[in-house]
């Protein structure tokens, strides 16, 4: 990633520090993705990109920037990229998921803080990743209270928009929903100085349905007893797709999806037959966090389907095309979002029916439901998950981890064992 | 207690476990309050309460639902009493201050959840607490991750109510705020059998400001140089305030502003001259939590104020008395709620501001800020608090206890070595 060098020094980045990070990541994607055998050929894009994750994808922001749009940077699956879109802005996604920006974090936040919160703030004020440097604007939201707080924090350091999600799902809390996401808009149009019309709106609609469509085909592709693509792809192409151009993603999923599609017919699997198939649910794994699936994956498991943020929550659902004033396209954007079920909300029963429906879908042996160490919410809601799964003679294995590689053995060790049992 | 057997008998309690809570609770109440030197003697109301805790009170509860009136049990300062009063409803708190109760709540809930959490799921699901077992209805809100996924697991066993707190504070987050106690008070209407009547809202507004005014009075004492009592027996009276009658509280807590009012006409101080004044600030002490106070006024301090929730949080600002209907009064209620500054909001600079003014209303010479292990938003409140206060001049120690005895001999030592610090 040498040729980025000038741009990260105009980033401001620490070089010196960054160098530690480039130096150890290309080994982790040798071991992960590419020892795999017979991947499906359409991985070479987000091959590509993950060798340059630093460089690829922050020249074309800044090269964008350069003709005047901006970039909105985001942390959670329920801020509506549509509006951004739709003022000719930019989204990018800026959640980390690698132990080497939790010491930074942890300078300003508690160490009883989630990994994923810690690596965030860590990567922003230790000034190693260029997407922390290049958003324009920060838009955070109330989902948890440690991001909640921790953008109080990165908000010194950044212009931050916060949207206040409701913590339930009742009918007021959904004109609430809209509500935030009229004033987002004001914001976003003020930021961009670009008036965002219901056209432009109903356009960018468009283009992140067509996203989700797409990776919605990949996933289904999933549901094959013929699985051809590891959960270990599946989860890259995912996390790509937070920073990655709507469009330009959608045409890679469905490029991938027609391959999958293809290696269906033709019997091609990556897996021996009889391999167990897990559904791993939970709190989002961040780039690169490919931690669980690697170890699932190498002792003698598939990852079918992801229940969390990077996985069905993205993409299932869509919005409605057919409103043609604002107010009923943020009405149903609102619809949309607010039927994402995670943890921050209560009572969240919708994520248990999703767990139930996603089994039978995706034809699941056992279920992995791990949660970031000190994500209170998630970590909370396994009491219900695998009561709820026990009930309907699923079995789960319920995990706790984070970015540090000291429970790897552990971890392996107790997933082993699952699957072992399940295979008995 | 053993008066009480056949009450608690009644109640379905485990009576053999919540026998050992009996027999450790008098030598705490001896070894923190009775071995106090100089005590006020209106304390002696208060010494009786807490010597039959869950006996008197309990059983003044059990005679009002004999006559029909409903008890509501609360977990937060933020749920209007006003709205149950109104209703002829009984208000009490149902948060638990000890490691007693812990194990049971960690059957349930992640052992990474706050002891305040666990302690009062605990409290419930163990059967070992009468006023758990006496509600007719629990009230929750939405203020921190881990009350609010706690109350769907509290909820299946017993009547609950979620009020969903805004996580801002923007005009139309006391607005919607307004709408939630306007829900409450048609939920607590339906449930007592009761209409509330602008007339019944405008005494109970007036009771429970009358209230707070007797609470003010006390801790406007604690203001003078001269300190007539000390922070442990204020805290406890706090603490009772929960649970007691409000008629009652005030008459009691004015009875006490009284005779400490007469102290300070008579010099009377509860400790030498010079000895230095702490302010506590951080997540709330329930019955029978003491330790901090216990250490610091072991260690050579004085507490002299609680910016906490188990102190100014709760009767801190009045309730405007001047509004005549239903839909001004609600808003009335809003607008005093919203001013108590929780770390659940984002932001929280009113505590900030609340802090800064407390310290000179009090003549802190030193705060200590001390959070509940795993209390995201006040662990994560402390980089701002305690960066506000250095530059202010103010010295600050920030901590992190539970409520085990473990840790004891380690804070009385970081707590001994910081009034040292200030001595010096």
């Amino acid at each position: 990633m040498s040729d980025y060098v000038s741009m990260w020094k105009d980033l401001g980045m620490d070089l010196e520090n960054h160098d530690l990070l480039c130096q150890v990541l290309p080994t982790a994607v040798g071991d992960v993705f590419l020892s795999q055998e017979n991947r499906p050929k359409a991985m070479d894009f987000w091959d590509l990109v993950i060798s340059e994750v630093h460089g690829i994808r922050p020249a074309e922001l800044i090269k964008e920037q350069e003709k005047g749009r901006k970039v909105f940077g985001t942390f959670c699956v329920y801020v509506p990229d549509e509006v951004v879109i739709a003022a000719n802005g930019i989204v990018t996604g800026l959640c980390g998921g690698s132990q080497f920006w939790v010491p930074d974090g942890e300078k300003v936040l508690p160490k009883s803080t989630c990994p994923l919160v810690k690596a965030s703030v860590g990567a922003r004020l230790g000034r190693t990743c260029p997407f922390f440097r290049i958003a324009d604007m920060y838009v955070g939201e109330t989902t948890c209270d440690a991001k909640k707080k921790a953008y109080e924090i990165l908000g010194e350091d950044v212009p931050m928009h916060i949207m206040d999600v409701p913590q339930m799902k009742r009918t007021k809390d959904i004109v609430k929903w809209k509500e935030e996401i009229a004033d987002f808009a004001k914001v976003v149009e003020e930021f961009t100085g670009n008036a965002i019309t219901p056209e432009k709106l109903s356009e960018a609609i468009h283009i992140v349905n067509e996203k989700r469509k797409a990776m919605q085909r990949v996933y289904d592709c999933r549901k094959s007893e013929c699985l051809p693509i590891s959960g270990r792809d599946v989860l890259l192409m995912t996390q790509i797709s937070f920073f990655d151009d709507p469009v330009r993603c959608a045409e890679m999923c469905n490029r991938l999806a027609d391959e999958l599609e293809q290696r269906i017919k033709d019997g091609v699997s990556v897996v021996k037959e009889g391999t167990k198939r897990i559904l791993v649910t939970g709190t989002p794994m961040a780039v690169p966090n490919w931690k669980l699936h690697n170890i699932i994956e190498t002792s003698g498991g598939a990852v079918v389907c992801e229940e969390m943020c990077t996985g069905t929550r993205y993409f299932e659902n869509f919005v409605d095309e057919s409103k043609t004033t604002l107010d009923e396209q943020f009405m149903a954007l609102s619809e949309r979002y607010m039927k994402t079920n995670c943890a921050c909300f209560t009572p969240n029963t919708g994520r248990i029916d999703d767990l139930l429906r996603m089994v039978k879908e995706y034809k699941i042996d056992g279920v992995i439901d791990c949660s970031l160490k000190f994500c209170c919410l998630y970590d909370t809601e396994k009491y219900s998950v695998s009561r709820a799964l026990k009930e309907a003679g699923i079995p789960v294995l319920s995990l706790e981890t984070d970015y540090a590689d000291t429970d790897a053995e552990q971890l392996r060790t107790r997933i082993g064992a699952f699957i072992e049992m399940l295979n008995d």
